[in-house]
């Protein structure tokens, strides 16, 4: 059954989000009566459609109440070219990701404008929302662009930097000795990797460097891959 | 350094394929001398550029030789729309799967002409080498398209077929059973999964029912998700 999430709940009515209502409409052509799921406020509801000029829908029964034992997990990264940026959104949704962290690094290439900050926000949290629809999430990550990294200083949790220097010590020995976290922040760089001062600034920050192995991935590869893991590490 | 696979090893000097010449001459415009490591028979060259009308390589010294704990991993799909089908190929090449075999199943709505199949296949094979030369691999993954489907029953291996069905039997639990295994088949469905009939053909060639969780994957993250924990699980 088709998944939205909805903008505001008013007494037993969910309002949805406009383009939503025109996927209902005209790409569904549902009708009155029609049923969908709607998620609010991480819980999923049952709903019939009543669909008047405007669209209500009316709650009709509780479905299913999230319960979820797996870690928060918080992606930082920096800007890349778009296309990979809209592939880590859309496959990092559908394997858990709960935050993704813009930065700027010594090596990144791309830049993004303070100006045009909010419209890229924009997109990116609509990918973010298309994909936690489809893959029936319960919640939708956030992103967000930091301009200020000292704030990473701050942050608790399981800190791991993606390091191209780093050799001996896995992601896996990490994941292995935190069965029990509830918070993964982590870190990877652009193409060519953090710079040893920017590795040295983040160890300072609490960020503890982590190799993947010796085999080479794509920049774009790394979080699908490390979001895949740690599903893994944490399913039951 | 640029890493090329050759086609054959003639003495001391390495042929290349025409579009790897033509990457080292027009794109890379490299000069005599210039180095650039070869792959051979799972072994990585050094070697130093003789450019003549056309090009030989000459052998400088071994610089590697692979060592691989990792056991050998298939993956048995459908066919999909060709952007999927390119990013499996990409992805799941980066993160070490070293067979591909298309099989054709009830649901899947893109056939593949018999006609057709050749110039499929060397257009997939030509997206696995360029995934294997980015990502240092020593092999190229090879791709077939596979009629009988009764020829899987005759493969060996730790076969295990992603069900849309089961609930209980994770992956986990079966990786976590065969950690010294040396060869792994795994079955993924289209979208809409493998019927129930497909499902009890192939448990009768021998493949287990997995379920990846209750969370909801695109058909074509479910290759780059197994292939990531198959990676870690193996990772030293």
């Amino acid at each position: 059954m088709q998944r939205y999430f909805a903008k505001e709940k008013i007494n037993d009515e969910f309002i949805l989000q406009d383009d939503d209502l025109y996927h209902i409409k005209t790409v569904m052509r549902m009708k009155n009566g029609g049923q969908v799921e709607v998620v609010y406020e991480n819980n999923v509801y049952l709903c019939n459609l009543n669909i008047d000029s405007s669209i209500h829908i009316i709650v009709d029964s509780i479905l299913e109440k999230r319960e979820n034992n797996e870690p928060e997990v918080i992606l930082v990264l920096p800007f890349l070219k778009e296309q990979k940026i809209d592939l880590i959104l859309q496959k990092g949704t559908e394997l858990g990701i709960n935050k993704f962290i813009f930065i700027e690094t010594e090596r990144t290439i791309v830049k993004v404008d303070e100006k045009k900050e909010q419209s890229k926000l924009d997109r990116w949290s609509r990918i973010c929302k298309e994909a936690s629809e489809q893959s029936m999430r319960t919640d939708i990550p956030t992103v967000e662009i930091l301009r200020d990294k000292e704030a990473l200083g701050q942050m608790d949790g399981l800190k791991l930097l993606c390091s191209t220097k780093e050799r001996d010590k896995t992601i896996k020995n990490f994941l292995k000795n935190n069965t029990k976290c509830d918070k993964i922040i982590l870190m990877i760089g652009p193409e060519g990797g953090l710079s040893s001062k920017e590795e040295m600034y983040f160890e300072n920050k609490g960020f503890a460097k982590i190799t993947l192995g010796t085999q080479i991935m794509r920049v774009e590869t790394v979080p699908i891959f490390l979001a895949s893991i740690i599903r893994y590490e944490y399913m039951e």
